[in-house]
């Protein structure tokens, strides 16, 4: 299951990361993939002290956001990444992988995220396009808007044709490994948040009974 | 979790089943658990034709009731059978077979069934008790009740003191194995059926998925 | 995981089928789901011999395709049955029950088939769009195609605009309850099948295990 | 499964915490729980020294006390705390969450406890009623006793009618999360110890081998 | 885990056998395994009438042992099929597959058996020799004798240098599907027979409730 | 799944272990096994500062070996303990526990390690024996081999009749609890790294796909 959130990032904090994105050091995407062909793209110099702000910037507004937060009981969050796609640049057909190396402990990566930090008017091509057996799904975000979707799809960023793709790339550990699960457990508890005040009491304890033991069954 | 049916038998189906439980052959209950010295009580003769009409009597009861059915998740029903308990007899503390020998396959019993055939006040002692670790839950019901209780307990007969308890006993295999994942489903579908009515439909729609998707999921 | 078959039923099946859809007798959709008040189509009427033959002609169709079965894992077909949607008729979002009641047994719909019958440049609207949490997938297939989606999921047909949608539907029960492993296996498969010729020997013994294991491990 | 402890704290615990139960601070319950209506009772003050020492006497109890730990398989215990029931004080129908905030990670609650500080006879009422489907099952324990039973029901306090309720609650997270699982490997470690010195040799390790690899198998 | 059944055929079965193995057709293995460049041997022709009778003797002598139904939970038994290796015959690694196609339903191998049907003495090579990763292990059994094993392993049999290795294989469908739980209840069912006797009789009870709740808990 | 790594430690790794073997203070291995009367050898005494070298001799070999870390997907190491077997010294039958108390929190064995330290030539006897059921594995590995196995079996080391056994044993709890999803997850990977480089782009991408996501569902 996907889920868009329209406004993660406002006015301010785009300009801000449109900014870092200016000034800041980027380096060849392929530092964190070594043996991946197909990953044409730019990064931000982890070393650069922009990096940390961006990524503050990005990381609060992931883990304040109520949706975010509703659909993927997170646990950990990887700290975001800005990357750039310049015209020609690409990340080809991949699935992320299950774990990243990460203090203390490796993450494991059940969503992806990423947050679209430039208009869409401004550059062409650059979908990110997500294979659900034969067919794609292709999403390319208003600035300021985020994707969440499973991390266990293969998924691409089809070339640059014109301006430049800038994103904020992330992954989430959610409580809850198994996506089915996860995605029942978050389509009972919208219910339960949109209905349960008109049912009655008893009724209410009930379905409060079935989502808690629900969360407690599935999480990991 | 337990379900106590308040009148699955009415009065015409008791009626005929005093009669064949004061008419039919009855034999030592040791045939169907000869290595259980605890077990000490007479159970209809199957070789009666008296123990037929019994068995559909209590079968379809049991079959058509819509409690039983929304609780139990019936996937089949093991025979009905009669048994009778006089003064001094009882069957001691024990756990259910996991399955029982039955054509076409043997039939796994996750839930067992006690419907009561004689009124609680005409016999002394012979309730059914189900101990869940240190805590004994009492059962004596009324004539046409019947109590539906998970199969994987340890429970006893305590002894009659005077008069006689008729009951007729069963087993149901369920299309879900689990006993926490069978009451949360139903408890979920208590909970639509009582208030899908008054929900938003798209609400209604995806309080569905969630029904749907756990009954998939959790059946075997 | 969803997967589009391009070619399930050629010229000579597609030209009987719209016969039998001009000529049989069509009834309203809602005798099968009669509390649903968003289903508003045709539904080819299951006494008229006619049915019979169609079922034959997509049943016989999909259980020996190549593609249907390596993704399926099919363990039983519900009988294929045909609707219709002229002007102004749709379906309503919803999603698929978990069982459909079928002799001997229920059928568990864990995959949910369309055959498309008519060209679609002869119908406008009547897309099928299935919803992915936040994101619609829509799928509007050549005369001819199939498509295969998880009965997981919420979905509708749009309403058509003009012309008539002449589709079969059906269910499928999976060997493999689950879609992230049946997704997973298949994808499995399919490596193998474009890959193990090539490998030494011993690896292809190793990737045989892995496959039959997983086959094993994960058929209920 | 339910556990009864009858001495879980002896008679100079039992006055020091009768003593706090005087003199500390006590609110109104609802800060923890802001949103439940049907809770009505008193909770000692956090910010109240003597709340650290009435933690300190339960959770040490709770923590050394072999019962508790061959049942409960603890992974974590939540700071115990002093609630109060005076005339017409209740706690309704509710369930436990499934996760308390606290530091360094949220706790899941698998197990719910009450310890019992004032004797039954010293108040009317005020009995922790535990629902199991259609089947109640009542606790009122002596003073220094407490009870253990799966934080996956419903329950209930109902009102106190004369004198004062005084008990402390807390909640455990198990290593064994899935109470089935929990409460058959401690029936057969309860069959172990009690027999296991009077097996052959080989009988011990190959029982030995079940249970290891049972907690092994379950622990999550 | 693996169970050597020392004499599942006495003499006159094996001396029927020897006749069988030296009348009947035998025809290339091949045609049941056509892909399978590794696998060089004779199998009886299952056209012949004494397939028929060898078939019968072999599945009744394992169908009725008791170490084999303990240690399997024989669900179904696919018909043992008389195999012959002469001198640089073998059968080279590989993995049984996981389904066989079989009448009504699809057979899962869950189990596989060899029954041995010639004096080891009488042929040289043949072992049949099983991988448990880097570590091989090599059975040759006795005339009469059977070994069950894991139908997910690595296995191969080594060429036949001198004589002639006749066997009896077959594939057994467990009631329990993984091997790591069926050889937990094996063990367990196996401490009970021998230790059960001796038991306070409240021991047993909660023993026998552990042993058919992981035998309910376990089946597919 | 058994795995053995003939070159853990090399000449002068091992040089310093047998110098360690002679100098360190040994003492009853009962002293962390006190109720197990099968257990008669010696071990390091943790106390002495040589125990602390020879823990991360070993303990930096295991985890920096490329086959150990493939194959055992290590979590969390126990630390290696030299243990001395002279003649009539033994460790019979037994299987190791599920937990091992350990800071900061219990570790769970889910693979034994043996190291050799002594050439086997130098002893008698003292083979590692491993039950698979009625079929064992014999152990004796090379000075410096290392053989990992499930900590899920029987095992024993059997009486040393002349000379020394010296070796250093450990515990891995593995990201991975399940032996049968590890060795599948072990072995998939294996091929990939074999074959992946000679398979088409997409295929690769579509082999790592499932690599990631069994890594995923499986770790725990």
């Amino acid at each position: 299951m996907f889920i868009e959130i329209e406004n993660l990032l406002g006015p301010p904090a785009l300009a801000r990361l449109a900014e870092i994105g200016a000034k800041a050091k980027f380096v060849d995407g392929r530092v964190s993939n070594p043996h991946n062909p197909t990953k044409k793209n730019l990064q931000i110099d982890t070393a650069d002290p922009l990096y940390q702000e961006s990524m503050q910037i990005v990381g609060n507004a992931l883990l304040t956001n109520e949706e975010v937060r509703n659909f993927a009981f997170i646990q950990r969050l990887a700290p975001p990444l800005m990357c750039k796609y310049t015209p020609a640049m690409t990340y080809g057909r991949h699935s992320d992988s299950a774990f990243l190396p990460m203090a203390p402990a490796p993450l494991r990566s059940d969503l992806s995220c990423t947050v679209f930090l430039a208009a869409p008017e401004t550059y062409e091509g650059g979908e990110l396009t997500i294979y659900l057996g034969s067919k794609p799904v292709t999403i390319k975000g208003n600035a300021g808007a985020a994707i969440l979707y499973p991390s266990t799809t293969i998924h691409e960023v089809v070339p640059v044709r014109k301006g430049e793709r800038l994103v904020s790339i992330t992954f989430i550990q959610s409580q809850i490994n198994d996506e089915r699960q996860r995605d029942l457990l978050y389509t009972l508890n919208e219910v339960a948040a949109l209905e349960g005040n008109t049912m009655a009491w008893e009724n209410r304890v009930r379905l409060e009974l079935v989502r808690q033991s629900l969360h407690r069954m599935w999480s990991t």
